[in-house]
Parts: structure tokens; sequence; C-alpha cells
């Protein structure tokens, strides 16, 4: 089965803690993100998502990064794959939505 | 102060409610979409997610939503944008993650 | 049947001209952006796209916008809708790919 | 100087050709795809775009994928990372968009 509790790395050196998962499914953590296009220093974050519980491994999942060091929020979605014999592996897409001043700017807000 | 809390309709129909918004900016709500890509019936499905809480009316958001009816999961990402004289409007991007069976087919899971 | 010459307009007051469209559905023209995320003054730019050529007016179609004001690359996808009494509307997607110095920076060079 | 010329592989096991850039930065070429979410069998599809022509060969560049065996359109973006002593590398992202029957279902058209 699916099991996200722990640290999961990813290719940019970003690391992420997921701390629980309770019945329904809800989970939270602590991203700690190697990248940023923000001024300030980085710092970890808050996480908050919700995982499928499937009997067989293969959930999906998303999660949003309430971000510490700027007004900016990020969510994740992705699934778990997990084999036999080999190491569990989770495959994400993200969106990084960064405050803009007006609707004007809109457009531009989403990486 | 931006305040996600009550109902909120997009251009589709699709209908969210926040409930409850915690100190930490966490909340949780339900999701009723009005469209599907899933063969089984819609129901409503559990949303959770986290807001910046900014003095200014415009803090950005995002919520995973648990598809109760499909083995898929919805991530959203938006900014409110709140007037003094305006209704408050909320601006999303989205990805939604339907499970694959392998890591070969990951390149069409997230749309 | 879908026919992409003349002019288009989106919501944000961003002009298209397609000038001519081949035997292949290639096409070319010119895009006059309302908005930008560059430095320096808006000029406008070249497309060069490609379209199915289907009997029903429903036609799915391509192109790539090469800005000559900074070194971006924008693309964009979508689908034509015409019906007997209606206007013709395009619905499209798009991305908006800025430079940046190495691979390390790829991950926000997309948007 | 970036040049796009040649044949290009990416990590699922797709081709492509860039047979010819003139002198605007305009190319066409030929994608052969590994991968298809169609019916039909997979075909060579003509590809048309345009790159940047910068003297540091970190040219951003978008084309467009014309699929000749399904009423589908994809766009790539993406900029070349070409060192010294290293090979030449693409970066890109895509979108693929689907033919739908109505504007009702243009939400989950592109993925």
């Amino acid at each position: 089965q699916c099991n996200l509790i722990g640290w999961w790395e990813n290719e940019l050196g970003s690391k992420m803690h997921v701390s629980t998962v309770d019945s329904q499914g809800n989970f939270s953590g602590e991203y700690h993100t190697a990248v940023s296009s923000a001024q300030k220093p980085i710092k970890p974050s808050p996480l908050i998502g919700s995982q499928h519980l499937d009997e067989d491994g293969q959930c999906t999942f998303g999660f949003t990064i309430n971000w510490k060091f700027s007004d900016s929020t990020a969510v994740f979605v992705g699934q778990c794959f997990a084999g036999d014999s080999e190491d569990e592996v989770l495959q994400t897409s993200w969106l990084l939505r960064e405050k803009v001043d007006s609707l004007h700017s809109d457009w531009k807000a989403t990486r």
C-alpha cells in the first residue's frame, strides 16, 4: 500500500517530510525547498494535503505548500509508484502562484 | 481581509463550500463538481488546503480535492481579489491527476 | 470549415493577425500582445503554426510566437468552435518560456 | 550558437528531426512519437516552429506538431543548453490539445 509518511527528495534537492496521514487520507508535513524565485531567505514551510487510500500502492495525491518566506502558494499533484522490489517513486506536477497587484496581472501569476 | 469561508461557484457551474479556516490558514470543505471525465456518477468530495493570512484581502491559496468517485486527485492554486465595493473574485489554475497503470503512462496522467 | 485567416482578439486585448494558411495547414501571421513581463517596449512579433483541415469547423491548431522584444518564446494550442449562427470562437492554452542562465534555473523558466 | 538542425531524442524514446532553419529562425521537420493517447497507429508527423537566433547558444524556441493519426495538436516550448565541452540539451514543456465536441468539454481538452 502507498505510504507517504517519511522523507522524500526531488531531483532539484528539495526535501519534504510527511509526518502524519489520518484515516481519511489527509496528511501534513513540512517542505524544505532548494530553489526559490523570492527575495527573502528560504524557510521550511508547512504542507497539507490528501491521498487516496488504495490497496495497490499506486495512489494519487495532492498537497498545498503555504510558503513562509513569500506571499506565494504552491500545489503539487502526483502518483506513488511502488513495486515489490523497487523503491517507491513519486511522480508529480506543480503550479506556483505568486501574488500580483491586480486582476490585470493575473495572466502571469502562475508558473 | 481575504475570507474564503462560504460558497463559491465557477463558470462551469461547479460549486465549493469552505467551512472552516484555522489560525494557521488551513481550511477544509467540500467540492461539488459540475464536470467529470470519470465513468461513475459524480459525488461531493472533500477538499483540504491552505491560505495566506494577509492584511490586504489579496491572499494566495491552494487546495487538494480527493475525488470520491474516481482514483484521481485535483489541486487548485489561486488568489483572492477583493475590492472595497466589488464582490470577491477567486482566480485559479488547476491540475487533475488521473491514476495510470505504470510509469510508462505517466506522461499523459495530468491535465 | 474552420478558417483562421483574419484578426482575432482575446480578453486581455491582445490581437493576432493570421495572413495565410497553405494546403498543409501551415500558417503565419503577427501577434500584437497587450501584456508583457519584459522590460523593453512591446513590438509586434511574428507567429508561425499549423492547423488541422477538418471538414467540421472544429479544428485544433497550434502556433509559436518569436518575441521581437525579449529572449522569450510563447506557444499556443487550441481549438476553433464555429456554429451555424454564432461567431467563431478560439479556445486556447499557452506556455511562455523565458530564457534562463543555466539548467539550475530551468524549473522556473516556463509559465 | 544554438543549432536545432538534426535528430533529437527524449526520455520517452520519441525522436524529432529538424531539417531546416531559415534566416528568420523558422524551422520545420518531423516528429516520431513513441507514445500516444490515440486509437490509430502512430505515424510520423510534421512540425513547424521558430527559434531565437542568439549568439550564446542558449536560445528559446517553440514548435507545433500537426498529428497525422489523430485530430490533435501538440506544442512544445523550450530552451537549448549548450556548453563548450558538453552535449547540447533541450529542455522543453508541452501541451497536447485533443479535439472535443463542444465548448462544454473544453475544460478537459488540454493536457
